[in-house]
């Protein structure tokens, strides 16, 4: 075992000889680990599943959209996939006193150093991720990936990292955009990569509280499936939902497309167990209290600087027996933010209300598929009513999925209230189909990143949180920052934007926006004077940094500016005094 | 000015020379300051306004009830009112420097050491405190309170205090029952009370965004008030909600009687503004964010350990066009749960949802006016329907109020979802009368702890909140334990209980206990055993120190239980790292 940092070729069939069950799993193809039908892991150069892909071909609006849009003809050749065999990585930095005593405190096949295994858990999915995985030079890889089994296993393995002083990172699905995942370049020390796969069960369900313990490793269908058993379910659906955890959503506060009914996952978690250098924290799953300021609200959202979340009690639901999802247009933006706005105040109960802005309604149409006529044949009929009857614009309209869970008559009498809402705004409405098409296909999103990447195009998402009266000026502050940054870099780009999670006091807004690099400028360059443009512009119209995708490395420098200097100072002195030695995921958040 | 700490009697009406503009008013008919109409203090010896009282000659059932549960005749002469010459107190130790400085930091008008404004600042209004205050040992005083005006005031007061080394300790409407206003009896250093009594105003409203940003001492009513001009409510409603402030309310994470529609203060709250030793910590008031950790969250229940809040920004409501309270009698205490329980999980949305056992229903009847011969009338008419008709039986029946709010359409709907699970349960609807009754006194019960400890009873309260499924073991484990407590000392006594505050998980149980001292043991003595029972029972059933009173001294004991040693640490970390020098309302919480 080399203790040196020398780059060598990886060698991803090749594992650790002691213990790498995985070692035959080819990285090109990504890894999934064999010991446990949990240990399911997504390609190391991109988004899910090895085996999946966006498909263009049964999109025919699309080549014209990105056409226009980017320039770019998505039918050219895309550019071959990564050759795992061009990799440069470092040899593991691991002193051989620490790998036997990881392997003696969790059975040698829980402690992996192989280099598929170390490559699929070097990074989340940010784009930055990304092109350093396609790149050849992946960075700073974990030395060891460690799979406990149960919490002792987590509390041993703490305690040897903190003796041995290394590093400690936990792992979910790896699906984090934000850098969380990421050892520091320059760190010296071992680093070890604490992957929760194995820790995947539903273990207690108190039916009378309505109340769930799950294990932090357990990945959404994991866990879903497991409710689904019993008649419960979460309702936590992030875009996320197939490749991240639970323990994963607590660490980055996150939010599920579902959280208007469902409530965020800081709603959602009652209560806590995380193994931290000062002992096992754990919290009551108590409804409410007031016995100081919130414990459990110091863990979400800490991205393993505490310590690792082991397990949460959180509120569960009895499976609806109905729901639907529909669609409406509405004549334009503002209008269409009005209607969400004061179906919020009401008591119309949606799951969930999503409003695409002009662009993202276009961009949506654009992606129905030739196999499904009717959704083709709706665009055209709506298209026609649209112009010739109702005299309205095409390119202003703005399509709103609204979600209805329930009784048939908590349905009806929803969906009446709405409906009402919906009409005083000019709201067209479109009927089920089109909700249901996008009720399939909600989760795919991320592979097109891939599929536009493997084409030259750095596509990516920002997304933030302010008050109802600041949406429409910040939806327009962050178009005009892409175009200007566009202008000024010379570049064609794109940006488009959904409204979706609304609450008391405002909304999340979703922003997509995408540029194709040219001249003599790296892209990730390009790339991050566009999207630090579009950071600054939600700091300055008065919005949080991030809704609900963490902060991570990548959102580290707008910290202060969103919680006041003297609030990161809190922060940043809430994890120093936890983890005086910053063995825990340290440089994330602060 | 003297820097001893002797005890010397009391000189209410004498201030100091410079600027002691209430000098003149009796510290022994309470204390309002003169300087402006925000500054009304409760009386230094009990709750609420000077000039009311609890009033039993128009209750018939009072004494019989009272005889019955605790041996007492309310109708024997009450102890004399305590008189404020037999006070002991010790003399400001407060360096000329220090005034000097603080006079003109704020203005002179704003520094007051005299007597009657030491004597209205030294404590909360727990059972202790006023068993302290009566006895004419108050303990140490706090040794100069100022009232800023402005934050920059504020800013200046903690600069000055860290310099010179003095404790601070912020006022709000001082109704805390859990010690937090408490100047450490050891405390050696000067003790400055800041009263955010100046500072009361409603600033700001967006009404698009339904937020409000509030100065942190405005008490319940003043900002209601201000609301109310255009149209707005916060809808938080402590049993406080008179002589409480926003800023308290954020400082020991309050719940309202309406919390079950408008949230506990800790989901009002969208962003907060707190002066504190590394500058001026705000939070933006998005409505939900993943930038790390809450800050918003570590200000809720942080009882000035980190800093005095100066402002925040609240969620608000269109005040309701029309408002009902349904009282129903449940057949009994578990009946009752299921029913508020189904309640929570269904789409009736009351404003509140309040449960009494069969005790606490037998004090309310108890209670009923003479001049409300209708509460009379329906107390025989329900008792005769009890027996003779139902066959249930009158010691059993638990008393539910239900409220609720919105148009007339939306009423009719809930409350017909509410009667389907109230019939289901045998819930018996007594109609609007008994209500609108409660309505009207919700806010004067504390007066009658005073009317009690006039006659020698100690009556105090502590409350909790756990999962639904405990509930009913918690609620016997309590009884239990007061009785058995009460005959171990060989004491009449008497406990009762509420739910209150519903949760998708569970509920606040609210109990009332009253126990009669008797033989040698100092009172406090047998209040603290009794108390200290209760408190650990709830920890030992799983359910939270206190659900809405705060930790204070009273309950610091029980945090490393409830929220785990490792939590513990977390709190106090926080405070250390916050507040090296312990200024900041040392002691409380950890």
């Amino acid at each position: 075992m080399s203790a040196g940092a020398g780059r060598r070729p990886a060698e991803p069939n090749k594992g650790h000889p002691s213990g790498n069950t995985t070692g035959d799993t080819s990285a090109g193809q990504g890894t999934s680990g064999a010991g446990s039908p949990g240990r399911r892991h997504m390609k190391w150069w991109g988004w899910g599943d090895p085996g999946q892909a966006f498909d263009h071909t049964d999109k025919p609006g699309l080549r014209a959209f990105l056409l226009d849009r980017l320039g770019v003809d998505i039918a050219a050749s895309p550019a071959p996939p990564p050759d795992p065999a061009s990799l440069l990585v470092d040899s593991p930095r691991l002193p051989p006193s620490l790998l036997t005593a990881l392997q003696a405190a969790v059975g040698p096949d829980r402690v992996q150093t192989g280099d598929a295994e170390r490559l699929v858990h070097a990074s989340g999915k940010s784009l930055r991720d990304l092109i350093e995985m396609r790149s050849g030079t992946p960075g700073r890889l974990p030395d060891v990936i460690v799979y406990p089994e149960t919490e002792q296993h987590v509390v041993d393995v703490l305690q040897l990292a903190l003796h041995a002083n290394a590093v400690l990172i936990p792992f979910g699905g790896g699906s984090s955009i934000s850098g969380s995942l990421r050892v520091p370049a320059d760190e010296t020390r071992p680093a070890i990569c604490v992957d929760l796969a194995d820790m995947n069960r539903v273990t207690a369900i108190d039916g009378h509280s309505r109340l769930a313990t799950i294990q932090a490793g357990a990945l959404g269908p994991d866990l879903e499936e497991q409710l689904a058993r019993h008649g419960w379910t979460l309702g936590h659906f992030p875009d996320s939902f197939l490749h991240s955890t639970l323990g994963g959503w607590i660490a980055t506060r996150s939010s599920g497309m579902q959280s208007d009914s469902y409530g965020d996952i800081a709603d959602i978690v009652q209560g806590v167990r995380v193994v931290t250098p000062s002992g096992i924290l754990h919290t009551r799953p108590v409804p409410a209290s007031s016995a100081g300021p919130s414990v459990t609200e110091m863990v979400l959202g800490s991205e393993g600087r505490l310590g690792i979340t082991t397990e949460s009690t959180v509120r569960i639901r009895r499976r609806a027996p109905h729901r639907r999802v529909l669609a409406y247009l509405f004549p334009n933006w503002p209008r269409g933010l009005a209607a969400i706005a004061d179906a919020r105040a009401s008591q119309a109960n949606p799951i969930f209300k999503r409003l695409a802005d002009a662009e993202e309604t276009a961009f949506s149409f654009a992606l129905g598929r030739a196999e499904h006529g009717t959704a083709q044949g709706t665009s055209r009929a709506v298209d026609f009513l649209l112009r010739r009857i109702l005299r309205r614009d095409p390119a202003q309209q703005c399509l709103a999925f609204v979600g209805f869970e329930g009784t048939l008559g908590e349905m009806r009498r929803n969906r009446r209230v709405f409906s009402r809402i919906a009409r005083a705004y000019g709201g067209l409405p479109l009927g089920s189909r089109p909700g249901a098409l996008y009720d399939q296909k909600k989760f795919d999103t991320p592979y097109l990143r891939d599929f536009l990447l493997d084409r030259g195009v750095l596509a990516d998402v920002c997304e933030t949180a302010a008050p109802w009266s600041r949406l429409a000026g910040l939806h327009e502050e962050v178009f005009a920052t892409v175009h200007r940054e566009l202008a000024g870099m010379g570049l064609r780009g794109s940006v488009m934007c959904h409204l979706s999670h609304t609450y008391h006091s405002g909304a999340c807004l979703y922003f997509t926006f995408a540029l194709v690099p040219a001249g003599d400028a790296a892209p990730i360059a390009l790339y991050d004077r566009l999207k630090a443009a579009i950071q600054q512009a939600f700091i300055d119209g008065g919005a949080t940094l991030s809704h609900h995708h963490a902060v991570g490395t990548e959102h580290a420098r707008w910290l202060p500016d969103d919680v006041s200097p003297a609030g990161a100072h809190l922060i940043g002195a809430l994890f120093s005094s936890a983890d005086p030695g910053r063995n825990l995921n340290p440089n994330k958040i602060v």
